[in-house]
């Protein structure tokens, strides 16, 4: 059986494949009154959408958001939320290769293994593609909580890392690559183009940070805050690693070094530091909810890979066309949209239960 | 709200706190007939029993389960699988202190934030004694997947990692570390029993294979196979990280170099490298599922640190009497039995839709 | 919260309001493999059809629906499937009143009082519009289940009851009541025409039977089988009860009377009666299962009726307007779609339990 | 796969078999804070206990409860509360012929159908004893809802109806039927006694009301609060019907017979009928929440009835010793219990949504 939902009370479900006609999120559970238009979602698509900078697929898609049901007279008004996205620029191309080979790295033997069959046009279901859908219902998330703020920004690629001293908050929107520092921002342009013209591929690095979260969010102990937020990135394409706070980092750590002591506050104590990342025992302690995603380079490169045919045939495969050198960039907004379903649902659970 | 249940088809619901009279699980959805009775739960109990050496804490249970339901003449009847574990040790001390600050690290200022309210003896709900309802739960798990097996170890603590040419698994069970390692076990004496001396506490990780594992199983894309790993493994107390294969290590490499080629094999196809961990597109491959994660030090440590008390005043603490002084060693079997509580949910789920 | 999804390992979610420009269902857990397309849905939405004689509602809708995905070269993927149907005759007029007063006996004061807010549009999202998306969903359902034969009639309206001895269920797609007795048809259709004439409306009784259920479907004790049915029956729009086999007659009978004692059969036990409507401690027995559903009168007549205003001030308000006289003659594909979809459902769970 | 969790965020798991050595519930998603102890439960539970008449089983059980966690000094704590009542009088007995040949009218072959093995000592999962840690969790739930107030009495035995006019709600506590006219009381006494003698078994109907129930509780379309309550009832043994409002009634009823028409009141509207039984659309309207539930005969009856026996062949049965004769009487507190929790359920998931 297939899970295409996500989330206890505050839900959505996501349908689509990245060449059938269109793509869209159902979301359920929302509280009515909230302000909501398109408008209100589109800007978040743009973030994600492909084909702004050369660093990213040139599959063109306008990625127009249409809100089908839930919302009367600009509000929510607590019924399902049909979110729609249709897709334009499914390329006619030859999927013969595809179909008959498995690209190594991608679901495609995976998916034939468990259902006997697939669509194999551009990764149907397993296309990124579909973090378009998370990302729309990620804005409607956002009017759930608004008081968090949820930056995202990418750390790493293929191994070189911002320096944290020249970590501008500012720099994010100003270059391709959700890059805070902007020294780091220009050798990345190097070394994706280079990964780009050599028909490679880099992983990377994107960290998030929730800021504005209260003190009680997370249902103990398989809704953990952090159980959820694993769970939700380690559901995004290519993800192969998620860290709360220190993560491995803590692992190394010995008790002392790694404690957050507190100090009486103005509103609640003060924590001296976040080796937790804002979140104890699964539940948000007021800190900063702080996370890290691996994104493992794409499978798709033009390198030739050895592989088998369906048949069971050997055989060598390499992805012709559009791909992302760096899957990991248009990461950042799918990271931003999970952590804030996440939290609306967290917000939801805990006034069910604590009022 | 509170969610105690883990699963999908093959579900668990655990109760209990660290020093209330009892605690255990509830695991529905079993499969009728198979072969159940309390000596095949009991060894994987005894693995993560407290005071069995004097590198966890003296706490001081046998953890002898018992089954209430669900078994009959020695099998499953397919009905609902309670189990239950008598706290025996649970020490009557002086709580009072634990009850007025908060110990950072720890979940009490979380709870209290959550709940207006707690169960400070022992930690309570938070206390990792709440495993032991998952290793019962886990080893009715590995009765429905006898196909797979699991095997965990440290792999290193404190930042001191075994040396991968010296893995024997056999040496796994000789040593109180779960070290496949022997001379990094050596070492390790000597770390711990200098945490321990010192009040201190060390950090660990843990790796965890599965072999056996059919191609096939994992339910995308919000029941992928990684995803419900990552919320298992995730919601383990102490838990800050989990990686799939490479993890991290992949977000620093090329689509080349962490390519798992493909050549004809004798059974399906054979992979020529496993960065994946076993999982694409959040389906298993076939190969083994490889993940691994990352304990914090624990927060329960002799030496003092400043915080608050409930009354908001400065305050400081330490915890005094028993502990562990790694408590990522006890992790292992608890992350073998997430493990197996995943893939046995994940089989059935498989079953249900694919038939 | 609100839950617009049903089912637990073949689930499907309804989204779309009476007046916005669609309506759709996203079916997830779908088998793959299964032949399917629009072709195979619209039949079934036809019957449910609106406009299609006089003693139904006289809006005009084509009820075409379009897969949008799930489905590749005419089979399904086992990906979620989405369908969606438009809404094209949402006459344009004057809501005025609707939104300011309550029509008694519809949901407009219960959704005010919960949502504090509504769209009053036709009903909104609790117009008996959404049993489309059901319909649709609901053939979807059959695919799964070819073994079973689902056939649902009227029974009684108004109180006008067949005559058991004249079923004849030749007759039931010959009449536009689904009536299976062809002299109660056309006594019914001069009681449709009165209430019609008279603005006002009749409530039914609709029978169901699906034959072909193997033994064993049903999963006690909270997703019995006629727990489920039962659910899915009074989520229908109008429905105020549900009986399995001899319902409420039951009740009246001693133990004796009430037995369905067995005998050796061709292929295992044949039984000598089916009081129980073909479920036993909520499994199904092989036998046919049986339920009755009461739809009360619909609530939109024309006959003035006294009301209080959303201001709370008194009121009378009478239904202007195209309106099913017999909203349970209706309900006919409606419910034998919510069959198919339980059945479809316990099916599968069956297969994920006992294999 | 076996479903024994009931409730979305107010959840409860039972477990247990008539003749193992306890059974019990877990509930979670309880509020914290709400005063609780054992002797909030056992009244509930001494209400359906049996053996305190002749007219229902001699099984004496006294059923006292422990609260096993959840609870510190007195307050749910917002963990799960674990409630076990152990089996003392599981009378030795032979089984062999109900483990030989199947019981009509009972669980016994669909059992056996859908495990291939089932517990037979008692009816194992499928007697009516696991509805005792149905009213255990049922207390609980009225802890959650204090402004609720939950009656049900039995309507009608074998057919034999009270008379409304002479109501009582006084008597309901007076007699062994939970009977509120005291004439009809006197009836049955020695309608049961006959059916007793007889080895017979008679049905009846429970009717409940809650009264207190605020407009705004149910959500729509799949978890209305109708919907929740047939499926809650439904699971319930030997339950075949379930009516709200006037349930099967309203189907012989004109629209404007049905109507509840409204009018100004002093804390909202006021209603002038309540046909309705206190839900529209899903939602409570904040009329009192009516609803009728058929229990049939047990099938446990000492006449013989035929039947075949495992192997498949011809065989007769009667049920000996000890059993309800009047299975509906019991059913008065396992019915409020049911609404009790559907409508704490209901009314946290408001919360979370509309808060």
């Amino acid at each position: 059986m297939s899970y295409n939902t996500f989330g206890r009370v505050f839900r959505f479900t996501t349908w689509g494949e990245s060449h059938g006609p269109a793509l869209g999120a159902v979301v359920d559970g929302c509280p009515p009154g909230l302000v909501l238009s398109e408008s209100d979602i589109q800007p978040f698509l743009d973030k994600r959408r492909p084909g702004t900078s050369r660093f990213t697929t040139q599959r063109r898609e306008p990625d127009a958001v249409r809100i089908l049901s839930g919302v009367f007279e600009g509000r929510t008004t607590g019924t399902p939320i049909s979110l729609m996205i249709e897709n334009t620029d499914q390329r006619s191309k030859d999927y013969s290769e595809v179909a008959k080979a498995y690209r190594p790295g991608h679901a495609d033997y995976a998916y034939d293994a468990k259902y006997g069959f697939r669509d194999y046009r551009g990764g149907g279901r397993s296309s990124a593609r579909e973090t378009a859908a998370r990302v729309a219902a990620g804005a409607v998330a956002r009017a759930v909580i608004p008081e968090v703020t949820i930056t995202a920004w990418v750390e790493s690629i293929g191994g070189d890392r911002i320096d944290p001293a020249k970590f501008d908050a500012n720099e994010i929107g100003n270059n391709p690559f959700f890059c805070p520092d902007r020294e780091a921002a220009r050798r990345w342009e190097k070394l994706v183009d280079a990964a780009r013209k050599a028909g490679s591929s880099l992983g990377a690095v994107v960290t998030c940070e929730a800021t504005g979260v209260p003190a009680g969010w997370g249902a103990p102990l398989y809704a953990k805050l952090d159980s959820e937020l694993a769970a939700a990135c380690m559901s995004i394409n290519a993800v192969k690693g998620v860290e709360i706070g220190d993560g491995f980092g803590a692992a190394a750590l010995s008790g002392e070094a790694n404690a957050d002591p507190m100090r009486p506050g103005t509103d609640g104590p003060e924590f001296l530091a976040n080796h937790a990342g804002g979140i104890a025992g699964g539940i948000s302690t007021g800190q900063p909810v702080r996370l890290r995603v691996a994104f493992k380079p794409t499978s798709s490169i033009l390198i030739p890979v050895e592989t088998v045919t369906r048949e069971g045939e050997a055989s060598e495969i390499a992805t012709k066309g559009r791909h992302d050198p760096c899957v990991g960039i248009r990461g950042v907004p799918v990271v931003e949209a999970m952590v804030a379903l996440v939290l609306a649902d967290q917000k939801l659970l805990h006034r069910a239960q604590c009022g």
